[in-house]
């Protein structure tokens, strides 16, 4: 431990490493519930090449290695394993290069998610993906999970704006994965093999990202309903018309009133569950794809449709969904932000699944999500000091999560496996794709020293 | 062999190999020139399961396999090896399931191309990817190699439409890679790795593909300017405009005269360049985008900016693009086409580096291709017979990816790496990345059955 500490103070500075146990211990932990160890030191490098000899370092040594960017994770992806290295990327922050004419951004780890967005806008470009931890997360975290969003109907996900990376292997030799064109197709897609690697193949340096035009305009529409099946009625029009909402997510009852409670918009107080719809584009198109989705909304059986009539309008109805976890969270020691995923015609079959099976289990839960994506976010509101009550959210959330799977969908859509849904992985994944992934890992990683067991054990 | 064919005759059925010369002799060759070598058989699976048996006979006999879709390869990706068994995967041909309301078509490998588009636009659904070969070649094929088209622009390539795939493993085991989920963090995805991996990692049996709504309007313009660099202007003022037109297609004048002489447009006798612009989305967004277009055209010095009032009319300016590849094929005994691709940006410097190069070194050549992507297609008009013309051609090609590298670009853009472009790859890939791409090989192929020696040599 002595010769570790020391060979990484070699490489990135005396200063750039943790050991005492109070500089560690908020390394312990991500944003997830119930999993915690403290590692055996933290490094910040300052550079790729400092991320190389890390790794060189720790190859050395054996001791494993968990990046770690905003410390985000919501399935323990950035949780330590005993006597690992925390390689925390903070330092490596700049936006590198922004190539207007090419439409691309060259950005280290490090930089927070919305600072991508925010350096394009000036060039009247976009950067899509918009996590709910937009404003806490890194993007080398959000490559690393292939991080969602509010956008993902229309946009997709991370994955999709990601041209190229560079990558520090386990071996300590930085590979560059991609290029800036489009098209390229010159050997297999390694770009893709590490984005969504949860940290198990190497650590992110570089990250080259796709932009595009910045919509014109875009227009709000906030519906609420006496239950979700009407919301999910008004769902499916929206798709059997061949609209593209830039937004189309969901509230359950419980979320929209302990919202309502925070954010006052004055909702029906019997609302049922509420759709926020968006549209974005160009201005004509925003214009007649909103009243569209409206009128969808009322043919279907809603309370009340509003629109909003200006961006501050629009802001305070998005505030409806925005804050859907936030005003969770207040509302018990320990809330557990779950993402099962399904198809989108499954929608309403699953919410109600969902509230089945926490009702039996005895756990409180809340749902929302993005409807147009069927990925929902049951939210179990408990106690993670509460042995009994953890071990009933357990029970209740592999069931919803083997009901996921056997409607066509996944256990995970936005969080990633990490630790929380290792036991899951099992329950969509076939044998030859479980050996599949394994096969990966030991090709890449032989000594098993890349944020171990995570995903999968070897 | 006769071992090996009589157990291929009890997967198949004694109808469904082939082995007397003059019926494998048309699978000697794929699109590509200059590449041709008789397999040792051809078998014509039903099915997956038929698929993945004829993986396990070939691995229990030691034969390789060479799996082909349309034969379109213009990369040699479908030229067997000596002793190969072609795995012919045109009766594999049925669209399996066309989701309407979660907008996804199911299909096996050996749809052609052009069927999936038609099965979705009466359900008011889009597939975009359009590569050249698309009456002939089989979307088994366009996943294989990750194919592109005249849409690249805005809509990306086949990647970005394939939710999952069905495929048979070198040890005859079938796994499902995907789902029908948009949002899916379930692990590596694996999905992403086998697409463009060119039948080296396994053989492709079903593909769940992602649909789009179908846009209601399109319009075309077509512009012609005196020479290279006024149209390279206005493709760099169509993207700092933030305009993202679905087709910014360009000719050089070689192209231009010889799809004149075929097609009749009457374009001005001293056009140097051409730009085919198409725009599509809603009436009023395309509307007025195609105005845009034709202003900036004119603005960067257009000789003559038409624009088509009808349908009919946009199908006869699009056929100078269309017909490029073929007016051009009808000069020589040969036409290689070939498809370096570097940053927009670069557009008139690259196309001006190729006709210098193939000058030089005494090939013809002619130059089209999809400006909005970089994506350039050098023709090169010589004769395959031709020894010291073919070595000629080598030397132009060889030169020209290594300059597209040398500006941020990519070997091969659209056709892949196969056999044509296996010595260009090390140009591209750095030591690290090169190394990561034969360790997956021999994880999933150890026994390097898979279509051996395309894309490179263990």
């Amino acid at each position: 431990m002595a010769d570790l500490a020391a060979a990484l103070r070699d490489v990135v500075g005396a200063q750039n490493v943790l050991t005492a146990p109070a500089d560690i211990a908020p390394y312990a932990r991500d944003a997830t519930a119930g999993y915690a160890q403290t590692p055996a030191a933290v490094v910040f490098p300052g550079d790729a090449a400092q991320v190389a000899g890390v790794l060189r370092v720790c190859r050395a040594q054996r001791a494993p290695v968990v990046p770690r960017g905003g410390g985000t994770s919501l399935s323990g992806g950035a949780v330590p394993v005993p006597g690992a290295v925390v390689l925390g990327l903070q330092k490596l922050d700049r936006i590198l290069e922004l190539d207007a004419q090419n439409l691309t951004l060259l950005a280290e780890p490090g930089v927070i998610t919305e600072k991508i967005d925010e350096a394009a806008a000036p060039h009247g470009l976009f950067y899509p993906p918009d996590p709910g931890s937009i404003k806490i997360s890194t993007i080398g975290g959000n490559v690393a999970s292939n991080a969602g969003g509010l956008r993902g109907i229309k946009y997709g996900v991370t994955r999709d704006y990601v041209l190229a990376l560079e990558v520090a292997l386990p071996n300590g030799e930085l590979a560059w994965l991609g290029s800036k064109c489009r098209k390229d197709v010159a050997g297999y897609s390694l770009r893709d093999l590490f984005i969504g690697s949860e940290g198990t193949l190497g650590v992110i340096t570089k990250i080259l990202l796709k932009l595009l035009p910045r919509p014109a305009a875009k227009a709000t529409v906030l519906a609420t309903f006496l239950d979700l099946e009407h919301a999910a009625a008004t769902v499916s029009a929206i798709i059997a018309a061949r609209l593209l909402p830039c937004t189309l997510e969901f509230l359950d009852q419980k979320t929209l009133r302990c919202v309502e409670a925070v954010v006052r918009l004055g909702l029906p107080v019997n609302a049922g569950a509420l759709l926020l719809m968006e549209s974005d584009g160009h201005p004509a198109a925003v214009a007649e794809e909103a009243e569209q989705m409206a009128q969808l909304a009322r043919a279907n059986g809603a309370m009340e449709v509003r629109r909003a009539k200006n961006a501050a309008e629009a802001v305070h109805l998005e505030s409806a969904r925005r804050q859907a976890y936030p005003a969770l969270a207040q509302l018990r020691p320990t809330a557990i932000l779950e993402d099962v995923t399904v198809p989108r015609s499954e929608l309403a079959a699953m919410v109600r699944f969902i509230e089945e099976t926490t009702r039996k289990h005895g756990v409180e839960c809340a749902t929302f999500g993005h409807a147009g994506d069927g990925n929902f976010h049951p939210t179990y509101l408990t106690d993670e000091r509460d042995v009994e009550a953890m071990r009933r959210v357990r029970a209740a959330s592999r069931e919803i999560a083997a009901e996921a799977v056997r409607r066509g969908g996944t256990v995970s859509g936005e969080h990633g496996i990490g630790l929380a849904k290792k036991s899951y992985l099992a329950l969509q994944r076939d044998a030859a794709s479980f050996a599949l992934l394994k096969q990966i890992k030991r090709a890449i990683d032989p000594e098993n020293l890349l944020n171990p067991g995570k995903i999968f054990d070897l």
